[in-house]
C-alpha cells in the first residue's frame, strides 16, 4: 500500500472532498453498487430478498483489503472483477445460496461507472455547499464595497476608474455560472450488462435461462419479463436507479460517454472561475498593489526563508488548481470517441483525471469559501493607487470632453500627447489640462472631471443588478 | 497575404462553416458590431440616426483591406484599433460628421468579443443543420436495423450479440447530446467600455459629457441616462442586443469569459461524440470485418499507392477532428483564467483556438451527415462475423443456464474451459456442450442456446425507446 | 490520512515506480534534501560537521508524520515549511545546537525541487531498466519474424505486405528513442536561496553576517567565499550535487523551468511511443485477426460476465497511460511561464501532474516489458490474413507490372477495376488477371506476382539495418 | 478560397514564418518533395534524368490551384492523391513520357511528411535566427544591468533583493535552451512505400517489374539493386535526403513519429520559454511597478479608448503563444499512438496542430527579439521599488545576523514581529530593529545590514558564469 496524505496537492488536503473520493471511498462505492444491484434484483423477484440483504450487509462490512484488489486489477485492466471475487468470497462465508446472486448478469462496466458516478454526486454536492458559501461571501462584499472606487486594470496597465464592488459581483457571477453548470450535470446509473443490451440480467428474468424451472426466479416476477424484455429492463433500470439514489439514463452508457464529458466540462469551468478570482486576488496582493490580503490567519503564509512575508496561499493555491484542470478534463473528452460497446483503454483512461478534477475542484471550492469569507479589502489602498497617474486615468472622459471641440480623433490625441508629457516631465496632468482647456472648460471642471471617483459609469447599477440574480 | 485553402485541414475544406469564421468574414463581424453600436446609439438619442446610417452602409462597403489591418494588429495585439482607423476613415471619406461617431464610447474587446459571438452564432446554426441531418440519417438506420444481429465487442473482442439499431441508437443519442449542448449556448453582445463600467457609453449620453451643452446628443434621449446611468446602460445593452441578434449579458463580460468555455464545452463534446461514429465505423469497415462500408462515390477513398483501397476516409476525417478539438478546448478553459479588467494575453489566446474549434466541428459535423446518410450496412457480414468464434458470444448465457445446477463459479468455469477447448483444438463448442449437458438440457435447447440472434436482449426495446426521445 | 491502493490505475499498481513516488517516498526525498544541504554546508565549514551528521541521521529516522506535514503545507502552499519544522524538532530533541543548522540559508523551492529531481532520477533508472528489457524482448521478436509475412494495414485496410519483424523493429525503435531521450533529461539540485541569488547561504558563509565573530562558522571555510561569493556559490553548489548524485544547473532554475519541461517531454514521448504498441496489439488481437496474442497468465484477461474472453489487458493498460500523459505533460510546459522569481501557482501546479507522469510511464513501462517478453505471435493467422481478399493486398504491384505496357495511369485504373470487380463479384482476382494479361504475362508469372509472400520489398533488409543500431 | 490574413494571430502576422508555412508554402513543398523524388530516382537510374527534370521544372511553376487541391483532398483525406493528379496532367502537358515517373512507386504519406519536414525545416531557421537575436540582446541587457539591483519578487511578493542582470541572463538562458532543443530536431525524408518496406520503389528498380525488360530501367542502376533490394532502398533514402537537404531515418516512420513528437517537445518549450519572459515584462510593466518598458514605436500599444495608455503588446503576443502551444503539442504527442502502418486519423490530425505551433512560435520569437533589443530598463523605478517596504526586502539577511544570538527560530519570529508592527504601524523598520539590536549591532551595521543593494548574493557572480555559456 502507498500512501496519499495530499503532500503534493495542499488544495485538497484536509478538505472535505478527499475522504469521498480516495480508494477506500472508490471501494465502498463499488461495493455499494454491486449490493444496490441486488436489491433491485430483489424488487423485481429475480434476487431473493434475503440474499440481496446479506450481500448489503456483507457489502459494508469491513473485510475488504483494498490493496489486495488493486494489484488483482491489473489481470483484468479493471477492479471489478477482483472486487466481485472478494465479496463473493466475504458473501459465502456468511451465506452460500446468497453469494450465488452477487453480480448477478451484470458486467464490471456496470459496476464500476455507477460506483463512479455515486463518488461523483458525493462530491458534487460538497462541491455546491463551498461554492454556496462563496457565493454568500461574494455578495456580501460586493453590497459592501458597490461604491468603493479602484482603478480598473487592463493588459497590466490602469485603464479607467472602476469599483470593488463590480469586480465582486463578477466573481460572484462565476461562482453561480459554476454551480448552475454542476447542478445540470446528470449522474445515471450504468446498466446494460455486457454489451449494453441488458441480456444478462433477463437472462435472469426469464424462464427460458432456468431449463429446469428452479432457482433462477426464487420469488414471482412482478412484470412479465418473459414476454416483454424490454418491460423488465425498464424496470431494472429504475429500481437500481431508486436504490442508488442516481438518475435513470436513456440507454446503457458504456461507450456514450455524455455523463462523464459533461462532469469534465463543468468541473473545469468551475476551476478556472475559481482561478479568474484567485489570479484577480494574486495581483492586487502584489507588494506594490496591496489592495487584498487574505485572511489573517496565525502562521498562515510564511516563508521558510522569510520572516515578513505572508504569502498568498490561498490564492496561489487555487491557481495551481486551475492550472491543472482544463488539461485533465481534455483527457475525458478525448475518451469519449470510444471505440466498440467498451473501448480497450479509452474507458481505463477516465478514473484517475476524473479523480483528480473532483479532488482539485473540491479542494480549490473549499479553499475559496475560506479566501471569500475572509478577504481583507483595503480601500484606502485602492483610493491612493487610483491617484498614482495623477489623472492618466480618466483620460478616457477628457478626451469625450473635448471631442464636441475638437473632433474626436484630433481630442483623443490631444489628451495622450499631454498625458505622455505629464508623465514624462512629471507635471501634474490637471495643470497641463488647465492650460489646455482655457475657454472650454473652467478650472473647476477640470477638477471636477479629473475625479476619478466620479467616472465608474455604471458600475453601481450593474453591482444591483448582478445582486439580484439570485439561482437555486 | 497568405492563402488558406484548407489543404491541411481536408475535413472543414469547402464545407459551409468555412466561409463564415475565415479571415474575410471575422472582419464583417468586426465592422458589423461597429455598425450595431452605432445604430443601437442612434436608438438612445446618443448619436444621430443619419450617422448611424453611413456608418452602416460603409460597414458593409469592400473597402477594407484585411490583411492592412491584421498586420496593424501587431501594433496593438488585437485588430480592432485598425478596424476603427479603416471604418473612420471611409466613413470620414462619405460623411465627415458621421465619422466622429464611430465607435462612441467603446473600447476594442466589447466590439471583438461581439463580432466573435456573430461568427460563433452563425457557425452554431450550420452545425446545428448538419447535427440535424445526421440525427434523421441515424434514426433511420436504428429503425431500420432494429433487429439486425451483430456481435458487441468489448475491450477488441468479440463479446455477445447486440444489433446495429441498437448501436445507431446509440450514435443518433449522442448526436441530440452534442445539438443539445450547442443549443444551450448562449452567444451575449459584449458591452462594458474600457473597463467594464460603461463610463464611455455614458459619457456621451451624459449632459455633463457636453460641457457646451451641444452636439453629444443630437437628438432627445428617450430615457433619462443623466439621472440614472444604469437605465441607459441597461437600454444600451438591450439595443445593441437587438442590432446584433445576440443575447443580453448580466454583466460586462471581457474577464468573465463563461460564454467562451461554454462554447469550448459544447463544441468539444461535438467533436468527439462524432469522434465516437468514426472510430465505430473504422472497426467495421476493416478488411476482417467489413460490416460496414462508407458511401460509395466515385473516386472517394482512393489510394496515390494502392489501386484496390476504398479507404473510410469521412470517418478519418471526424476522427481527425475529435482528436484536435479538446485539447483546443483546453486552452479556451484555461483562458478564463484572465486577470484583471482584461488579460494581457489569455483574451488574446482565445481567437485562433475558437475559430479552430468552430472549423474542425462545423466540418465534422457536415462530414456526419454525409456518412450517416450514406452509410452501407452489410447485413450478411454482420451475421458472419457472430458466427466466427462458433458460440463463444453466447457463453455468458450458457453459463446463466448451467448455473442453477452448477453454481455461478462453476458454471462460468467450465464455460470458459470448453470455450478455451473449443478454440485450442478447433471443435466446435456446440459439440463439446452437447457432451457437458448431457441430462440437463436437450439438444435443441443446447441449439437454441447457441443461436446468436436469440441474446440480443433488449436491444430492439432500447432502441425503440430511444427513437421515442426526439428534441426541439 | 487517505489510501492510495492503486485502485483506479492499474496500470502502476504494484508495480516498482510506485514505492518511489508516493508520498512517503516524496517526504524521505524532502528529508534527503534537507540532510545533503546541511552535509555539503558542512563540507565547506559553514556548518559544523556533527550537526550534518546529526540531521542526516535524524532525516532518515521514522518519526515523520505524512499526512500531519501535508495538512500543515496548507498553511504555506507547500510542504517544505512544515517539513522543516518537524525536522528541526526532531534534530533538537536529540542535539538542540544541531538544530539550529537545519535548513540554513535555505528556501523551500530549493528543497522541494532537489527532493521532486532525486524522485525523479530513481523513477528513470526503474522506467530504463523496464525499457531496456522491452528493447530486448522486441529485438528477438523482429530477428525471430525476420521474414514472417503479414499484412500492411493503413486507414483501417489491407494495404500491401510487410513483416511482423518489421514491425516489431519499429516497436523496438520507439522504444530506443524513448529510452534516448529519458537518458538526454538532466536532474540538477536546485540551490537558489530565497530569490534565486544565494544570499542567505552566502550569509552565513560570510564573516559579515556573524558581527561577533562567532558561531556562524564554526570551523574554517576551505574556499574564500568573503572576498569571493561567486566561489562560495559554485563550491556549495557543486558539494550539493556530490551529495545528493544529482546534476550541477547552470543557474538556480526557481523559475527557469526547462528541466520539469525537459522531464515532461521525454515522460510523454515513452508513454506514447508505448501506446503504438499498445495500439498495434490491440489491432491484431481482434477476435476477426488474431495475429497475436498476449502473454497467457491463468487468470488474466477475465471478464466478470463473459467466461471465453482472455482481454487484451497488458495492452489496455498501455494504452490508457499514453491517453493520460500528453494532456499532463501539457500542463508542465505551461508551467513554465512561471511569473518573478518563484510563481504563486506555476509551481505548485506542477508537482501532481510531474507525479502522475512518472506512476504511469513507469507501470507502463512495466507492463511493455511483460508484454514484449510474453508475446505470443500466430505467424498462420498472418498468413491466412494476408490471403483474404485473393489478391487484392498485391495489386500495387500488379499495376507496376502493367504499367511499362499501359501507363501509370490505365494501368491502375484496370488494376483497381478488377479488383473491385473480384470483391464483387467474389471472382478470384488472379482469374481476372489472367485474362487481362494474356499476351503481357505468362500465368505463372501472373502467378508469382500475386504471392503476398514475395513482396514485402526491403521488410528484411530493414530489420536487419534497425537491430545494428545498438545504443548505450 | 478562404482568408487568411493573420487577423485573429497578431503574434505572427507579417513575421517571416508565416510566408513559408501557409497553404502555398505548404504546396509548394508537396511539389518539391514530389520533384526530389523523381531525381533521386533518377540518380539511381530508374526515372529517366530527363523525366525528373521536366517534372521539377513543372513542380516549380505556377500552375497549380491551391484550392482545388485542398477541395479535392477530403476524397482522399489528404491532399497528395489531387497534388499527384495535378502534377501529372501539368507534366504530361509538356511531355506525356514525363508524365509517367511522377510519384513512382510512392505513397501519400511519403510525400506528405518529407514536405512537411521542408517546411519544419524552414521554420526552424527562422526561429533559430530570431532566438539568436533575443540571445544577444539579453546577454547585453545582463552584461549592463549585470549590478542592477532590483526587487526580487516570489508568490507575487517581494522577496529579497537581486539584480536585473541575473533576471535577464536566466531569460538569455531559456533562449539558448530552447535554441538547443531546436537545433536537436532531426527533419528527416519519409520514404517508405504503401506500408514501409519500399516494395513499391523497389518494384520499378527490380528487372521483375519489367516483364519486358523495357522502360522501367531507362539508364544503368549503379547498385545492385536486383540482388539486393536492401542496398537499393538504402542508396534511395540517401539520394532523395540529399536531394531535399534532409535527414536520413534509420526506419521508414509512418507510423513511427519521433520526427513529430520531437518538434512538437521543442517548439512547446520555445513557446512557454518565451512566455516566461513576456510573463515577467507584464509584471515589471504593471503601473505601480513601472521596472521596464516595452520598446518605444510611435503609435505601437494604443488603446481603442485610453488616449494615455502604451499597453506592454509585445509580451502580450508572446504569452498569449505561449497558452496556446503546449495544448498543440499535447496533440501532436496523442497521435503518436498511431494504429498500423498508417493510421486512419491519427496522421491526419498532426497537420494543423504542427503548421498551428508553427506559426506561434515563429512569430514568438520573432517578437521576442523585438523585445529584447528595444527593451527599457528603469534602473531609478527598480531602486525606489526596493525600498518600498522600508527594509523588509533584507528581514531573512537580519534574521541570520540575530541567529548565532538568538537562535534560528527566535531570530525568525523578531524580525517577522517587527516587519509586521513596521507595516501596521508605519514605523521605519530600521528605527524597529535600531531598538531591538541595542548592543548586538551598532547603528552602523543595522544600516549597512538594511542596505538591499547589498543584498544581492551572487547575483553578479552568476550572471559572469552564465554569459561565460555560449553555444554553437
Amino acid at each position: 500500500m502507498t500512501t496519499d496524505a495530499g503532500l503534493l496537492s495542499p488544495v485538497r488536503a484536509g478538505t472535505p472532498v478527499e475522504a469521498v473520493v480516495d480508494d477506500e471511498a472508490w471501494l465502498r462505492a463499488l461495493l455499494a453498487a454491486e449490493a444496490a444491484l441486488a436489491r433491485a434484483q430483489a424488487r423485481l423477484g429475480t434476487v431473493p430478498a434475503e440474499a440481496a440483504e446479506v450481500v448489503t450487509e456483507v457489502a459494508r462490512s469491513d473485510v475488504f483489503d483494498v490493496r489486495a484488489i488493486a494489484l488483482a486489477a491489473r489481470e483484468s485492466a479493471n477492479p471489478v472483477v477482483a472486487v466481485v471475487g472478494a465479496l463473493t468470497r466475504a458473501v459465502a462465508a456468511r451465506d452460500a445460496e446468497a453469494a450465488e446472486y452477487v453480480h448477478r448478469g451484470s458486467t464490471s462496466q456496470d459496476v464500476f461507472d455507477t460506483a463512479a458516478m455515486l463518488v461523483c454526486a458525493r462530491s458534487l454536492r460538497l462541491v455546491g455547499a463551498d461554492l454556496e458559501r462563496a457565493e454568500r461571501a461574494l455578495a456580501a462584499l460586493a453590497r459592501e464595497h458597490r461604491d468603493t472606487p479602484m482603478v480598473g486594470r487592463t493588459l497590466a496597465l490602469h485603464a479607467v476608474p472602476t469599483t470593488f464592488g463590480l469586480k465582486a459581483a463578477g466573481w460572484r457571477l462565476l461562482v453561480m455560472d459554476a454551480a448552475d453548470r454542476l447542478r445540470a450535470v446528470r449522474t445515471p446509473v450504468s446498466l446494460g450488462g455486457a454489451a449494453g443490451t441488458l441480456a444478462g440480467y433477463l437472462e435472469y428474468a426469464d424462464p427460458r435461462a432456468a431449463p429446469d424451472g428452479r432457482a433462477a426466479r426464487p420469488g414471482p416476477v412482478r412484470t412479465g419479463p418473459g414476454t416483454d424484455p424490454g418491460g423488465y429492463a425498464d424496470l431494472l433500470v429504475a429500481e437500481y436507479a431508486r436504490e442508488t439514489g442516481l438518475d435513470t439514463p436513456l440507454l446503457p452508457w458504456h461507450a456514450l460517454r455524455t455523463p462523464v464529458t459533461d462532469l469534465a466540462s463543468a468541473l473545469s469551468f468551475t476551476a478556472v472561475a475559481l482561478g479568474k478570482i484567485a489570479a484577480d486576488v494574486q495581483v492586487l496582493t502584489r507588494t506594490e498593489i496591496g489592495e487584498v490580503g487574505e485572511p489573517a490567519v496565525a502562521g498562515r503564509g510564511g516563508s521558510s526563508a522569510m520572516p515578513h512575508k505572508r504569502n498568498p496561499v490561498l490564492a496561489t493555491l487555487m491557481r495551481a488548481a486551475a492550472l491543472q484542470v482544463p488539461a485533465l478534463a481534455s483527457t475525458l473528452h478525448l475518451c469519449a470517441t470510444a471505440e466498440d460497446e467498451r473501448s480497450a483503454g479509452a474507458w481505463h483512461a477516465e478514473w484517475e483525471p476524473l479523480r483528480a478534477c473532483l479532488r482539485l475542484v473540491g479542494g480549490s471550492a473549499h479553499t475559496a469559501a475560506e479566501l471569500t469569507e475572509g478577504l481583507v479589502v483595503r480601500a484606502e489602498r485602492m483610493r491612493a493607487n487610483l491617484d498614482l497617474t495623477g489623472g492618466a486615468v480618466v483620460t478616457e472622459r477628457i478626451a469625450a470632453a473635448l471631442t464636441p471641440r475638437l473632433g474626436r480623433d484630433a481630442a483623443r490625441e490631444s489628451v495622450g500627447r499631454l498625458a505622455a508629457r505629464s508623465a514624462a516631465e512629471d507635471v501634474p496632468l490637471a495643470e497641463l489640462l488647465a492650460e489646455e482647456t482655457v475657454g472650454v472648460l473652467s478650472p473647476g471642471q477640470v477638477a471636477d472631471m479629473l475625479d476619478p471617483t466620479a467616472y465608474t459609469g455604471a458600475a453601481g447599477h450593474l453591482v444591483d443588478r448582478a445582486l439580484s440574480d439570485r439561482r437555486p
